[in-house]
């Protein structure tokens, strides 16, 4: 058990009900012992569903079936086990996820389409989904709308701390929760897949809606984060919305009723995602970035990730090295449009170049400080354009080394 | 001084002269103290010139200046410096360029866009140019035939050894030549920046043509490695033939004539390539990676890259772990097609994986034996089409962190 990250918040936040959801983890033994590793999350009738998953071409078979019943926008079951991807497993994988979700839907009454499932582990491995599907009626008797600390520590793999966040927002005049959990510790963790994040609110949206601001959310939050640049053949985040708060009908993400929900959502999004990069893999330092003056907001992002994931730029802070001219060198390769004579970069708020090369009388000394604290914070204005994004990422250390050149066994 | 890589050939080959070619090295105190740091390639008058450069939008000074005088397709010079890239360095680089060239022109008798220069080393800090032009009258005087190895000793930064290639090539009967010289041990090394080749041969040969035979051959060489998939703001690579073998004109790069002569320009180019990778920072193995199947070359050679760049892949060789679900998840991620149900995984020549999972009575014996070596050979058939391509890397260790975390006092 590696020691809990040096970026971890101070202690993980209580998470208050969200009326319609009830949670249960055991311990089913897919691969850890003496730790629980399945979760189920139930949703009461009449829960709406969004979902965004991994963009890998291999994606593993609970991928597909998520994507699959996504279409019906209704959810009434998450099941998540940790320990076994269930991915690049064939057509066992496939059948695996069969039993499963029939399995679930058979205890909870309800249509294997309203079934979700998930799972993080090992690669490459059949599943021995008997193993979940023997506890489930244990599972379904033990559901309580107070687990989400038990459901958030059943779904981490090499995660070093349990990941937890919540926030109410108004809709309306009426106050609803979101509470959300995730798992993941370097986009793949050792010979394990995956980041995963599970989201729920009492606030009643149409699915449409909800996935169209899960969507919009994830691409400036999961999206907008890296640990080692590696695509996980797993990545799920699921939002369900029970629809049990009073408030009027919403019809569309871009309602003005919605606005404070969708800030709202945002901000969980966010600290979520970074949490999961603050347990990235041997990470010492959290780095964010903002990119500023981009031909796009898009264009903005991908310049960010060309920073966030360069390894040179990662080893350089890890050293507590303000070199910035690496930062030169991954703005140079990110593809996007950038004017080398207008660039201007900061770090920890001082600006160290500008216009095309190094300020005059640059004194690296409060920037050698900065890069030496746990929190760094680098600006980029490539000069062309409006466009701006935030990335976050961690550094890359010989504790990422150490973790991912283990031997499997 | 770090010491040779493991991965390094026994020894350097001696270069033979190529005829109309002249070169000399000297110790000019650019940044490093008591060793030669700038050399001078020197061409009879006649010959042509090839280029290939970095994509950075960052690019610096000397590469803007190669893309304009190889408009002119001659070159009479290569004047090349480490210790500093002079790049991001603004107006103050383009002037250092200026200066140089017109020096080397002045000092050799020809026209200043007959001259080409180089520059890797440190990135934004201002080029010591008069360093260099004080030389030059010491370096003109000195440039003879047999002084490859010098040359290939005063380009390197971090390099633990020098890269020297040569190769014969028949052309219509005639033998000609065909040397190389190459630096680099990262895309990027320790704050210095750049992989540099410069090649030279005696063969008659148009510019036109010879830049058509110097891209294709940098696509199945230099541009399918990598080291930590950061580019460099200043890779160049060329390709002088100055014309005096005694063979007849040849019009286009594909003439029968020309066959073997592209045959061996590639053969040199992969293994000038191969040598830098093996020379990689912090390297332990060196791993080719064969792609098949794919829907073109130009996918498969993208296939093979995320493979070749994946922290996790080559952690997990560094490691000796036969982690192929890792090469799984980097084939997902390429974004190019691919079939998982048909993907075949090979490493060592033993089968893996095929038809989208592990081979049934797998045993990781020999597999295990294979990746705990210095030279991993892994083979993926992604099972959509015809496309192949072959790509190069090493692996990810302690080392690299080691190099790239330091402090750069």
């Amino acid at each position: 058990m590696p020691p809990r990250s040096p970026l971890a918040p101070a202690d993980a936040p209580a998470l208050p009900p969200v009326a319609g959801v009830r949670l249960a983890a055991r311990a089913c033994g897919v691969r850890y012992k003496d730790r629980t590793d399945v979760c189920l999350l139930a949703f009461d009738p009449g829960t709406t569903v969004a979902g965004v998953f991994t963009q890998s071409l291999t994606a593993a078979a609970p991928v597909e079936r998520c994507r699959k019943h996504l279409r019906g926008g209704k959810a009434r079951a998450v099941l998540v086990n940790s320990g076994n991807a269930n991915a690049f497993t064939g057509k066992a994988g496939t059948a695996s996820v069969d039993r499963t979700v029939k399995a679930v839907a058979a205890q909870l009454g309800c249509k294997p389409t309203e079934v979700f499932v998930a799972s993080t582990g090992v690669i490459g491995e059949p599943l021995p989904d008997e193993r979940i599907t023997a506890a489930l009626q244990e599972l379904a008797a033990d559901l309580r709308s107070d687990r989400w600390a038990e459901a958030a520590a059943a779904i981490m793999t090499t995660d070093t701390f349990p990941k937890l966040v919540t926030r109410t927002a108004v809709i309306d005049g009426t106050p609803v929760t979101i509470n959300g959990i995730a798992k993941g510790s370097g986009m793949i963790a050792p010979d394990m897949a995956t980041m995963l994040a599970f989201l729920a609110t009492d606030a009643k949206i149409p699915a449409p809606v909800l996935q169209a601001l899960l969507a919009g959310g994830a691409d400036r939050s999961f999206n907008s984060t890296t640990v080692d640049s590696d695509t996980s053949t797993s990545d799920t985040l699921l939002l369900c919305a029970t629809g049990q708060a009073k408030h009027r009908p919403v019809k569309a993400a871009g309602d003005r009723h919605l606005a404070d929900f969708r800030a709202k959502l945002e901000e969980l999004l966010v600290e979520l995602a970074c949490l999961v990069v603050r347990d990235g893999e041997g990470a010492q330092k959290f780095i964010a970035i903002d990119v500023t003056g981009a031909a796009s907001d898009k264009a903005a992002r991908r310049i960010g990730m060309a920073i966030a994931n360069s390894p040179l730029v990662k080893t350089a802070i890890a050293g507590g090295d303000a070199n910035w001219g690496r930062i030169v060198m991954a703005v140079g390769k990110a593809g996007e449009k950038a004017d080398r004579d207008r660039l201007r970069i900061a770090i920890g708020g001082v600006t160290i170049a500008e216009k095309g090369q190094r300020r005059d009388g640059y004194d690296e000394t409060p920037v050698a400080q900065h890069i030496r604290g746990r929190e760094i914070a680098i600006a980029v204005d490539v000069g062309v354009g409006k466009g701006r994004a935030r990335v976050w990422t961690c550094d890359l250390t010989h504790g990422y080394i150490d973790i991912n050149a283990d031997y499997r066994s």
